[in-house]
């Protein structure tokens, strides 16, 4: 087991990451000093792993399971609500200690109820997913979505610990597992082009699972979010943390274009990263060669690389009602190489467009 | 106008106290660094200073107003939710600054629509109650009531500085006017005897309205509870906080007990801290001088000093389910004299049951 240390003062906390850790129940004990416990968990997850963890929690503990239904459609006030009357119903108090035991959906839903019950509870974050591993489970986002818009109403909210145990992803879904690869992807491109190395050698055992790839894919991409949150833990300068959206612009274009739910969300940031590194290439900022070894390995990871089919109108409409767009005019991240990505509007717009007309990349 | 530093490190505040200072529009300049300005208020304070406040925001800002309904019964998901649908609508950003102008329930509500919006926007609090400019507005306590139960959903969230604007009482119905004044006179029990004594000669002034007196009373209040929330934000530790609950589990019972609303909670608090005297006189701790310089106090503020008639067994069973109470045994808050309270259970039962059966104090 290796241990990542988020340095937020006193909000600062651990991510562990390695195997058999769910069934542990050292790491559970260190970190719970309450007799209360809840699992929030849903339908998918709990029958794969609710007992493990309830076992690992002990005897000597009350423990409330909350099974919620599976699906970012659920991610709104309703869901929040059943969390809230369960532990009021069980009449839990503020020295409850939630478990958000799933994926993204279930850690930003349950990290906004501890958030938010009796102006706040500790949580410990569970996750499932690869996604949830290296992305959501690290930066204490944590929320629900309005009608009126995605992620909408929640909290910047840090948990207790992480535990990422990689055995877990031995049940996810190929193409959820690549959905999570492109996120690791990314910070090899925005940040660290020793990893984004080491994921060319990589891929095909991270694709097969291997534990000790996983393991490292984890650390490196954690060590990596950690760095940029730790400089800007509330979001409140522009830029400093804009970078991991690398590809999420498109991203969010081709997820909307198509129907939220028909292409994962890590598919979509996939086909953005490749938008944005051949405009980046077209700015002469990426080299030919730094734009196919991006292409090849977002393909090498079971990602699409080309968009679907969207009118360059539809598509460029959507890019400006996304939230990072000011004034009209997009503001986008860009690749300077691999390892260096910049927020910037500083692009010629017929770059943009001939990119947008790209059927095939 | 004076100037109290609320110290809590990068979430430190100022709450200015004074006259004519919701119509200045320096204060307001020196913390509004936006254009988006949003007032949430209620049908009974927006005929009376919605317009003062819009004029002294100038031209120059977008100004939309809120205007809930009022009272306690609208603290609710429903009513927060009418603030996010608004906010959502008129496509608020992350950059919009709330300005709650009203009661606690504004206060309240508003503040944790600011603590939850896009996982936090600024807001500025503008109590209007003499209630909510010497309790709610300082310690950071925002949230919304539950059907399960009060105040269960919140945040701790502090505001960008609270504007306690003295000449806004002048339209306070008497009644809520001496219930504010029952939290006041508390600041003097728990903690501040020369405040206690200082009130024992302003009392006329403070009913009369006089702005001096009600400046000073604001100042010492607030200064009084700002030294306690500074030494536990969170209330993480037994104990410290617990103090500005003197008078409450009495006065939550009685609030319970007629129906709330019925009893204004500063009446029911009044009553609560005569009770509380009562028990710790009974225990040998507060001298009979000191029981009837408090019962005198309170009596001069306007305020009841005996309860409504509830059975001993119903007053008990009250208290107990009180979120206070613990493994069955009441925890109160008691008076060792003017000036110095503690939370302790160590009391004799019978001492408390004499307590509840007295009709007259």
């Amino acid at each position: 087991m290796k241990t990542i240390n988020i340095d937020l003062g006193d909000r600062s906390y651990p991510i562990y990451v390695g195997e058999q850790l769910i069934s542990h129940p050292t790491i559970l004990h260190d970190h719970i000093h309450t007799d209360h416990v809840v699992i929030v968990t849903n339908t998918t997850v709990a029958p794969l792993y609710l007992d493990t963890v309830t076992k690992a929690l002990g005897d000597d503990k009350s423990i409330l399971p909350i099974i919620l239904p599976d699906g970012e459609q659920y991610k709104n006030t309703e869901t929040l609500n059943t969390i809230y009357e369960a532990l009021l119903k069980n009449k839990c108090d503020r020295e409850v200690m939630l478990i958000a035991l799933g994926g993204g959906v279930i850690g930003d839903i349950t990290g906004f109820a501890a958030a938010s019950f009796m102006r706040g509870v500790k949580f410990i974050q569970m996750p499932t997913t690869l996604l949830s591993q290296v992305d959501s489970s690290v930066g204490g986002k944590t929320g629900i979505n309005h009608a009126l818009g995605k992620n909408m109403i929640g909290a910047f909210y840090q948990p207790q610990c992480v535990i990422a145990d990689v055995d877990v992803l031995k049940t996810l879904p190929k193409r959820e597992l690549s959905a999570g690869l492109a996120e690791v992807i990314k910070y090899g491109l925005i940040r660290d082009a020793a990893f984004f190395a080491w994921l060319e050698n990589a891929m095909p055992a991270l694709i097969n699972k291997d534990s000790s790839a996983l393991i490292e894919a984890v650390i490196r991409s954690c060590e990596n979010k950690a760095d940029v949150v730790a400089q800007d833990e509330f979001e409140s300068s522009k830029g400093i943390r804009a970078t991991l959206n690398l590809g999420h612009t498109f991203g969010h274009a081709i997820e909307h274009a198509m129907g939220y739910g028909n292409w994962l969300h890590g598919e979509a940031v996939a086909v953005g990263m490749v938008m944005a590194a051949f405009l980046s290439k077209e700015l002469g900022w990426l080299k030919p060669d730094e734009f196919d070894r991006t292409k090849q390995l977002i393909a090498d990871a079971n990602l699409p690389i080309n968009p679907p089919d969207i009118p360059v109108d539809q598509f460029m409409g959507l890019m400006q009602s996304d939230k990072k767009s000011q004034q009209g005019r997009i503001h986008l991240i860009l690749q300077k190489t691999i390892g260096d990505a910049i927020l910037t509007s500083d692009y010629a717009e017929a770059a943009l467009h001939k990119t947008l007309q790209q059927k095939s990349f």
